[in-house]
């Protein structure tokens, strides 16, 4: 199985790491009666030595493009199994806000949110690459809430990372029974991430005795960590509010890191 | 000097470290008038090599008691020549809320709260051992409060890293002069740390071109850090308010550290 993904892969030599091997591959699957197309990527040499840590890795609102590609790239190189989620449907992408936000509301407030995610989460343990045990979702906006919401199901995750993403809270009948570490990071100057509304959403949280970590970086926007935000704020007439920051990005990723080595250290 | 230093000061052998060697000694120096006692501490061997990052300890309302000791005996073991600064005069500690508020009272929103603190500061910079250019302040509680109006008076610091410290606003002539960047770490559930005053501050630091990153800890009260709070909240009737927070008290401190290699980087 390990070769036949090798062989089927594009490989990447990664600057700085040359002995470094990152496998990338499509990988086809199905929830709900829609086709789904997800992005699978590991380090070859790494894997071949026993399992890792897997990190599933749910898009922006924008579904399935290079960025949430990218990261999942970068992830495999700092070590894990990533596997991109594809929430909409094989190839469904778009840079129309518009639309986008069609797409990404009718996963909102539905349980369906939490379960193409899971779909996702499957395809990941299913690889046999990963220890079931150390296991985290991350995401980027629409991506962030998702996590969100796939964790409050109680799935078997030891931790989430949402990238401004927005401020859900936990149902009633999770209270008590979440063991995911959440990790939430924001910018303070982004007018979709309110105070009162992460003030709120921490009450809850603490309520529902979830463990949390809560970052605001100075003047980000949102979307933050993706560089490629403000050409599609521009297209979008969305300047005031998206914008990629720099210094949050950097922050934000490494914040991200950090939080892994906790939860995969099983602390 | 540094002979002379190290003949003076005690010597620990550090658990795990066997190799290394933190020396500490009492710094008396004086400010306006009243006689201080601060406490230094570094490794000898380190500051054999070179100069290394200096950082400015202020303590909790407490004083320069063991706790704010023990911390700068840690930034020593981490590789930084670290100063606790005396705030209130030699020896002059206490154990009760009631003498402390009047302690730090005399500071809060007052100039001496910054010139007591660059008093140790320039201490620190005086031992000849520290990189000017890589210098921080970090302080818990009042001492937080006191780093960030530190920071506040443009004194010469890559950054402030605050702890449970309280929501300061910059006066209006420091925007756009300061360039030291700004740690804020907090209890989600500290009651002295309300979430309008958090979001007020942010906004207040954002208009000053302040560049900074806040930290919410789930469910950590005041004083999270300080593993002695328990004790100190029984004793003054203060156990809604003040509580150690063992994840609280490990992320932040890691947190201080990701944010050193970001600052003495020159980033």
């Amino acid at each position: 199985m390990r070769n036949r993904l090798a062989t089927l892969a594009s490989v990447f030599l990664l600057a700085g790491t040359a002995s470094a091997k990152v496998v990338t591959k499509p990988v086809a699957y199905e929830h709900a009666g829609v086709k789904l197309e997800g992005f699978l990527a590991y380090d070859d040499a790494k894997a071949a030595k026993g399992k890792l840590p897997g990190v599933l890795v749910v898009p922006e609102w924008w579904g399935l493009n290079a960025y949430p590609k990218a990261r999942a790239e970068q992830l495999a190189a700092l070590g894990y199994v990533a596997f991109a989620a594809d929430m909409y449907g094989a190839g469904v992408t778009t840079e129309d806000a518009k639309k986008a936000g069609e797409l990404a509301g009718a996963f909102y407030g539905k349980p369906l949110m939490a379960e193409r995610a899971r779909a996702g989460l499957d395809q990941l343990l299913k690889t046999g690459l990963v220890d079931p045990a150390k296991v985290a979702a991350i995401g980027f906006c629409f991506g962030g809430s998702t996590a969100q919401a796939l964790a409050f199901t109680g799935a078997p995750l030891a931790g989430i990372v949402s990238f401004h993403g927005g401020q859900l809270k936990p149902p009633a009948e999770a209270a008590g029974k979440i063991h995911a570490k959440f990790l939430l990071l924001n910018g303070a100057a982004d007018p979709m991430a309110k105070p009162e509304d992460k003030a709120a959403q921490q009450r809850a949280l603490q309520d529902a005795k979830i463990d949390f970590q809560s970052v605001d970086y100075a003047s980000a926007l949102h979307a933050f960590s993706n560089a490629d935000a403000d050409r599609l704020a521009k297209a979008n007439g969305l300047t005031a509010a998206i914008g990629y920051n720099e210094p949050a990005a950097r922050r934000s990723w490494r914040a991200m890191q950090v939080f892994f080595e906790e939860i995969f250290a099983g602390r």
